[in-house]
């Protein structure tokens, strides 16, 4: 990347044209600041990975310069790669309370807390370094503790806003627009913000018309209320308690991550009720129905999670029984459509009642529709825009935005991950690109599931597998066990007898000829079964599972 | 089924708790009517298998009762089934002009079409068997010549709507108001009532207010206009080509489905526009781009279909040019909004325009929302009801609608695939079960993909697999060849050499120990290499891919 000394370079390693792993990198010479360490959750759960992290060779080649990890708010798609990277290299960590918080939590499940370096700062500080210093604004989120990053380099501030919208009747804190107001007015280089909602005309709705919402379901309802939503959406679950303690119920929380996220939020006093508000899990059969919730994860239909279980009668501690009101507090992401769809289906076959859903302001988005992303253009005023945090569609739509609220076209930057813009007061443009892309975490393994086990696995799930073993003696070119044919995924082989010993009957004749040609290359030989057996199948079945041949020599 | 003579059965053979396959049965005494035999598309594409359809067990073993197959309307959930029921059984069909129309094309593909016996109905025709007859009423659905029917049995009659809603101010003819009031006013025992959107408050917007949209869209772009949709929606192709033809655009048609249903529209006369005003795939580079109409298959995000082909760069005839305005006419259903998302994102990039959703009006529902379910259930005044044609939330939101028009609760049935309700005058009540199910199709092989090789499927695509190979000399003990071990969609193999030689060292020792244990029991010796190998693959990479001993003797 060619980025000459006076300049700033911008890019991000996540987050540009998807939803999910964010991370941005500002540098100023031999000063690196990331902001976000994001994961991003497979769109396609069926093939087995469990999550997604970007590739951080650039920061790995670079750990000298790099001057810290500022982390603008707790939720996954920002913090959740964090104990990913701090295996390769070790750098200081700054962050909101909450968001500390939840790093902690993380850390500690993969025992890296005691290594890492962690910084809580608050909206007026600011975090000086040799030639660029860091400082903050406050915004509003669906998580506390939610910052937008002024970046300042010799050439100019770059502002990142992190995730926003406008909420001005919001649970905690309301944004700073007196601090945003005088950021733009001392003069913005760089805007970086969040697209997310870019396709929502107006303004999303306020957090506080969903805490009414809960208010009037809870008050309504004459069995219990089974609560699920985001444990990371810490103002839902304060209304969510706040609500059952005004209508006289206790509280009882289910879901590891649930747990933990009600402990920290209790810890750090955003949520502030009677102690004996809450009750252990043991106590929910022991008092009326109408005096309980149960707060739990699964709102996404995860199949492991507390929801899931309880809708289909796997849950150890809890059964619907009539009367209870089960209230899904989250939208589904595109990819969990289904899986919510199924969840919600069985909850009213066994007898719950179910709330959900657009239609009851039980929900609402954390990020700002068009009107916010404009007054955010409006009150920092950049010369040049990067619409982030969003797919391409939504990227698009915010550059128009930026162009109605007075940005130059030239000065707009659609960047892919990866690709650097190269920035000073007069000019802009884009110098090259670092190494950039997808890490598949699976179990254990952090990128050993590359693209060809992928590959594998789609066409397993498709077509399923055919596996043929023979066992051959090359020296006398005799084929002295087999072919066996196996198959898994392809057809139920005890109902395929005749299929199967048809495709042995020509693969025995045909390598028993192979044998009397005297072929003794393997790839030759296998590559004979596969063209015998694939077309045989496909005429057969209209199917083309993967073709596995093993040959055994003795 | 224990139904007693004075007694007429309803029940589904597929459309309860689900949306797809319908199949409907009545039955009295010796006489059966079937309405409808539809097709469900896998919510999970990645298993392979192509379509579903319902089990046609009874209806096979009770084929000399059967009087006739009655069509509502020729989308593929309601006809989709019927070449694979032909197959089987060999009954006479009923159904609109349309419908006919798109059957025949269907049962021509399939090589069926000479056999089959297929009757045009027209709304005012009566059917007449010996103890039933059938008559039907013109409703508004997403496609002409869709029909509710009245199944007129000596115990009373039963409505079956049909898919519908209510548009006051359809594209083609209205529903037939006056129809259905008298057949209400006569007396209806049972109605069977559409029950897809009757969680929406409201009415569902009239398909002529697409029409405006379309107009607005065609007449407000400067480039070539790629118009998706689904090929049965044969009114929104009505809507595109008289669009195009006022703006003065030719109409290019590509996709062989959209071909076939334009074809079929412009025969029977449900598009009559200018005989010029349809041009060859060949001559849309040859007029100017103003004047240009694509239309297209693929509003699904189908891999295969044009709009994704166009999209993705791999259309032999269109690639995506400037000012080129892509319109998306259709809802992606559930679990195809990952698939449109993406082309959608795709074709912003390559620089289209892109026009979806429900912001823009240019897609109305063909089903009606809770106030024409009302109206339905005002207008036909039935003692009985069976909500049917959706989930089991959509089912349950159904009854709650006809109780709050006044039928009596107990009087309200949710019933599954396959539950017999049997009815009179005085009493209704579920006497058993019939046969019900599943049945996939996956290429040319039907029902022969159980739920076995599924859950293989399953398995592969998540963990993948590791064959272990090993040839043993069983009289002499000894192991002759291997053990070999082959992963597919596990790890990449060339990368996990230490794993593997790991796993093979391990392998071999222990089958060396059998050996001098003198084990011979095949399923004994794949039973140990399963249970050394999988813990120890669990322990190195928290993965349990599927493991498959093969062993072959010599």
């Amino acid at each position: 990347m060619n980025v000459k000394n006076h300049q700033v370079a911008v890019f991000a390693l996540g987050g540009m044209g998807e939803i999910g792993k964010n991370m941005y990198v500002v540098q100023y010479q031999d000063e690196i600041i990331i902001i976000d360490a994001g994961v991003k959750f497979p769109e396609d759960e069926l093939l087995g990975i469990d999550l997604v992290i970007p590739d951080y060779t650039y920061l790995m080649k670079n750990v000298d310069k790099i001057k810290g990890l500022f982390i603008t708010h707790g939720h996954l798609d920002h913090i959740g790669g964090i104990p990913y990277l701090l295996r390769q290299i070790n750098i200081p960590i700054y962050g909101g309370k909450i968001t500390l918080g939840l790093i902690r939590n993380q850390l500690e499940e993969h025992g890296l807390l005691r290594e890492a370096e962690l910084n809580e700062i608050a909206e007026e500080e600011v975090v000086k370094f040799n030639k660029t210093s860091i400082s903050f604004f406050r915004t509003t989120h669906s998580i506390p503790d939610s910052y937008g990053i002024v970046v300042n380099t010799p050439p100019g501030n770059i502002v990142h806003t992190g995730d926003f919208k406008f909420d001005f009747t919001p649970v905690g804190d309301p944004a700073n627009l007196t601090k945003m107001a005088k950021i733009g007015e001392e003069g913005v280089l760089c805007l970086l913000s969040d697209s997310t909602n870019s396709e929502m005309p107006g303004f999303t709705m306020s957090e506080r018309k969903v805490g009414e919402s809960i208010d009037h379901i809870f008050q309504n309802a004459e069995g219990r209320i089974i609560f699920a939503t985001f444990a990371s959406n810490i103002y839902r679950l304060q209304q969510a308690v706040e609500a059952a303690v005004k209508d006289g119920r206790k509280v009882a929380v289910f879901g590891r991550s649930m747990e933990r996220a009600v402990e920290l939020a209790l810890d750090l006093r955003y949520i502030n009720v009677p102690k004996d508000t809450f009750i252990d899990s043991s106590q929910i059969n022991k008092i009326s129905s109408e005096r309980v919730v149960i707060l739990c994860t699964g709102s996404q239909g995860e199949p492991m999670a507390a929801l899931s279980r309880i809708a289909h009668g796997r849950h150890r501690q809890i059964q619907i029984i009539p009367g209870d009101t089960v209230v899904i507090s989250a939208s589904p992401i595109p990819g969990n459509t289904l899986s919510v769809n199924k969840i919600i289906n069985q909850l009213y076959r066994v007898g719950a009642e179910v709330i959900h859903g657009p239609l009851n302001d039980i929900h609402t988005s954390g990020h700002g529709g068009q009107e916010e992303q404009k007054l955010m253009l409006r009150l920092i005023k950049p010369k040049y825009f990067l619409p982030i945090h969003g797919e391409y569609r939504m990227l698009k739509h915010h550059v128009q935005l930026a162009q109605n609220c007075g940005i130059v076209e030239g000065n707009c930057f659609i960047l892919d991950n990866g690709e650097v813009l190269a920035l000073d007061k007069n000019e802009a443009s884009l110098v090259g690109k670092v190494p950039s892309g997808s890490v598949n975490v699976d179990g254990s393994g952090i990128g050993d599931i590359g693209n060809i086990v992928i590959r594998d696995r789609r066409i397993l799930s498709e077509e399923g597998l055919v596996v043929v073993v023979v066992t051959l003696n090359m020296k006398e070119f005799k084929v002295v066990a087999g072919p066996d044919i196996i198959s898994r995924g392809f057809v139920y082989m005890r109902e395929s007898g005749d299929l199967i010993n048809e495709a042995q009957k020509r693969l025995t004749d045909h390598l028993n000829e192979l044998m009397v040609r005297k072929t003794t290359q393997w790839s030759e030989i296998k590559n004979e079964i596969s063209e015998l057996l694939g077309p045989f199948l496909y005429a057969e079945t209209k199917r083309k599972p993967m073709i596995l041949p093993i040959i055994m020599e003795v």
